[in-house]
């Protein structure tokens, strides 16, 4: 049986920017385009233009420049009450954006017209029926979004149908049923998307779904199980309150389990990097436990399942990570035994013995660092430096004898805000290369910054490629120390050189000791990497411009 | 129609551990469980005593302090091939642990039998029926978890019914069906349910999912409304991979939207309250974009919605926040309107009006702070210093004239991991309080803890209350400039004087500088607290232990 053709349509410019914490700058905004644009993905809703002057220039960019296949939707509201829809000005700058698809989102449930809208019920249907006519005027598609559908279709199913039946009327090619406020249940789903197809065939269903429930994702594919052919959703699920529904599950379960087509597999084996970047360049740390394309998706930690998943991956994944570009990973903990210490290192190109005394040793010191803070399910090249550790194998390219940091800020005014980035930080080091010592000093924004100038300035004359290292993130975690402990912090430093990219660990009681722990690291693996073939992928992440954090930062 | 009950089962100590970085000490175990005990939950699976010695202890504990009304699940998996239920040491631990009920987990899955156990399909069948006759015959009550139950059924479903008629005929009462992989889909865990308890009627059915496909929430949903009745998840979700079924979500789906009963509704108005304390006993931030729990579950953003939802909250929200034990939040942030201003300084407990240039001011500030990188969503005592600052009622209790930091270490030996916590950090403040002019110095065991004590050491005499506030979080993000700007640092800080919790903000090219703004703005924050009656509750996490972080680890 051929398979069913689903379109995918794009929200994550629009309502996923609705999520707290999210603020793309137009920059921002084109780059995820293009992404989405490569990855496939028929329709890319760009946002509104007239509500926001960054929107016009995204439209203004994108004519000036088209994407390669995807369409880019303008969305906006129906026309206001008692206008036209030629005279509110708020059409204009939608037909201004110049693209061939227009979403218009109207009013379906009788409550929000009359208390929210403040107009009668069948103004509504006047201002559905004017506005997407005045737009086939000139000769924009139109896709129709029912917000507020499925409530609206429970509280009075005679007038909700009747607001689609005025946009099919007036041109609407698909009618996209909402779960506005993300209350419906998937059974609710299937019945509601059923009747309305019954009702209005042969028009085309779209559903657009919130995961206030945390069922997005279920309630899409009821949805499709009943017949709607466009699925809306964002990357990575963001979206206002709870997020929206999430096309990095959405599509490889509609795809991968159900036998949909929604993009070509090859490019649904790029959706973790793009799940990735998009949320680098949304600036949010990526949600390492997502479904698919999350860092732990296919992690496995118990010693049973790590010897298992090597001799069969079928008995403990769901499917193969490749088709949708994640990987398989063996985490590193305490709870780990020899097993997983030995396939950790295996995967780093280490051939251990289960019986040599090596393997128990390396147990140990991670017991014994875990106990005291350290984590290194995501610092994998601290591991490596342990595991070389070890096995005397750890290079020591310097070594630091000493540093010091001087902070100095005199504020002239009172106000706490005022005197951003006026006072600097001086560190100075000294490093031990080859028998040789150097000492060095630098300044920089902050004292991590400085200390990590200081050691460049140091080493670059005897390595110069580090040069070409940069930190892209930074994070500092306070560890809850049980009474009588003192409480520590625990930095993670992620570093690159363009190529490969890496994470390195260190825990201190101060900060400051913490994060020059893990800028050593990070500088001794990179210089590592230069001098061996890579064994290993050690991140699926490549270097994007949004990765892209300058060390002056810290 | 009398409601039907079920019966949650909570596995957070066990299954929910598996978790990367969780990593639960004896007492975090005690405290979990006692706060599930209170909620009501019927059965909590505590770990596998035998497996950890972790896990004795708390069984041990348990049994000297006994819960309220749950029961404590102990769990183990069947005997091994090859023993007797009364030979395998495995078991001992288990009947010592001293509690009712016991979860034994078994093979469903020919393929694990063979491959994974390396034993024949019939030694499978004794070691399920052996091992739960044996504990029957010591008076235990029997949970039996069938593992890859939906895998296995689907591969050979007439040897996955002979597992569970070997459980039965052994004397377990309830029969878990396990997707332990996660990659089963509503439809068929429905279509499995409903085959398994026809087939083996009249056992009690149980469920238990995983989040891979993002559909662990809908498959309990799905294999309950099929006549599942034991509901086995997590608080939040957790898990290993992509997290357990989550019972922050389950839970108010099933009583709220579909009429089950699963806990007293007074009860199910303190969940928000034990998804926080959980995630703070785990260490892991909580998920402010969780269903239901999360701290954004009910905020509203745009303009519109703020104003529909005061007159009627119907409209844009899905069920009444407090249901749960949460409430609704108006999120402030560049794209809000007057409306949203006004809305949130009424919630502060200011009176403005939408004409008062003030508003308009009030605005432009938060516009023009944004930009430089601050946010105001997560650090509402900093938004309501800058309104009290634009109405001119911000007090200024005591004003910094200077601050200096300084740090120095030495290490004698070279491996970087050696002097943890060797070196200390010294601060000066000069600090101006009513004309007077005080300085101090103090160290710390980092910058800014050095920084924290030498203030406080500076305003404690003038202000004693300050003894009573500390720090509970401390957040560092590096804002990604884009090209041309530099980076800068956003920190965030979280205090609490024991009764309410506060959250600040600082940025700065500078992580010292950034920090300070926000450590400033805390004391202030805190000692504005004091001279006022609170007018709202400024967050709805009270102090637990397990917020306690002691400064000192700045």
């Amino acid at each position: 049986m051929a398979p069913i053709f689903l379109s995918i349509y794009d929200t994550t410019l629009r309502d996923g920017a609705q999520r707290e914490g999210i603020s793309f700058s137009v920059e921002d905004k084109i780059r995820i385009a293009r992404e989405l644009d490569r990855l496939g993905i028929p329709f890319i809703e760009g946002g509104w233009p007239g509500a926001n002057p960054k929107d016009v220039q995204f439209f203004w960019h994108l004519k000036e420049q088209p994407l390669s296949q995807a369409e880019i939707v303008a969305f906006c509201f129906t026309r206001r009450p008692g206008k036209t829809a030629a005279t509110d000005p708020m059409l204009q700058p939608i037909l201004a954006a110049g693209t061939k698809w227009i979403t218009i989102v109207g009013k379906s449930w009788d409550l929000h017209v009359t208390e929210g809208l403040q107009t009668t019920l069948d103004e509504n249907l006047a201002m559905i029926e004017d506005t997407i006519a005045y737009l086939r005027q000139h000769d924009r598609r139109i896709i129709y979004d029912a917000e507020h559908w499925f409530d609206g279709y429970k509280h009075n199913p005679a007038y909700a149908l009747k607001t689609l039946q005025s946009a099919i009327a007036a041109g609407a090619e698909w009618i996209t049923l909402c779960d506005t406020n993300g209350g419906t249940l998937p059974h609710e789903i299937d019945q509601i998307v059923r009747e309305v197809k019954a009702a209005l065939s042969p028009i085309q269903i779209g559903i657009h779904t919130h995961n206030d429930c945390e069922l997005a994702v279920a309630n899409t594919i009821a949805a499709v199980s009943a017949g709607a052919t466009l699925i809306q959703g964002t990357i990575n699920g963001y979206g206002e309150r709870c997020g929206n529904a999430n096309l990095c599950s959405v599509i490889p379960n509609l795809q991968l389990k159900l036998g949909y087509q929604c993009l070509p597999s090859e490019k649904l084996a790029t959706l973790t990097q793009v799940s990735r970047i998009v949320s680098e360049v949304a600036n949010l740390a990526p949600d390492d436990h997502a479904p698919f394309v999350g860092l732990s998706a296919f992690a496995h930690k118990g010693g049973l399942h790590v010897s298992a998943v090597q001799r069969n991956p079928i008995t403990y994944e769901h499917m193969s990570p490749e088709l949708v570009g994640n990987s398989r990973r063996i985490v590193i903990s305490e709870q780990s035994g020899i097993s997983n210490i030995l396939a950790k290192a295996r995967s780093l190109g280490f051939n251990l013995d289960k019986h040599d005394p090596t393997c128990r040793q390396i147990l140990e010191s991670l017991k014994h660092l875990e106990q005291d803070g350290y984590q290194f399910e995501a610092a994998e090249a601290s591991f490596e430096l342990l595991i070389r550790e070890a096995l005397g194998e750890r290079m020591a390219p310097f070594e630091v004898r000493g540093f010091q940091v001087h902070y100095d800020m005199m504020p002239e005014s009172a106000p706490s805000r005022s005197y951003c980035g006026r006072a600097r930080s001086l560190a100075t080091v000294k490093v031990a290369i080859r028998g040789q010592e150097i000492l060095e000093a630098a300044e920089g924004n902050g004292p991590v910054s400085a200390l990590d100038a200081a050691l460049r300035k140091a080493l670059v004359n005897l390595y110069p490629e580090i040069d070409s290292f940069y930190l892209t993130d930074y994070k500092v975690r306070i560890l809850d120390g049980t009474a009588g402990t003192s409480a520590k912090t625990r930095v993670l430093v992620e570093s690159s050189n363009g190529i490969d990219r890496w994470a390195t660990v260190g825990v201190s009681g101060n900060i400051l000791e913490a994060s020059y722990q893990a800028v050593v690291e990070s500088l001794e693996y990179g210089l590592l990497l230069r001098y061996r073939q890579p064994t290993v992928q050690h991140s699926n992440i490549r270097k994007t411009d949004a990765a892209h954090c300058p060390d002056s930062a810290l």
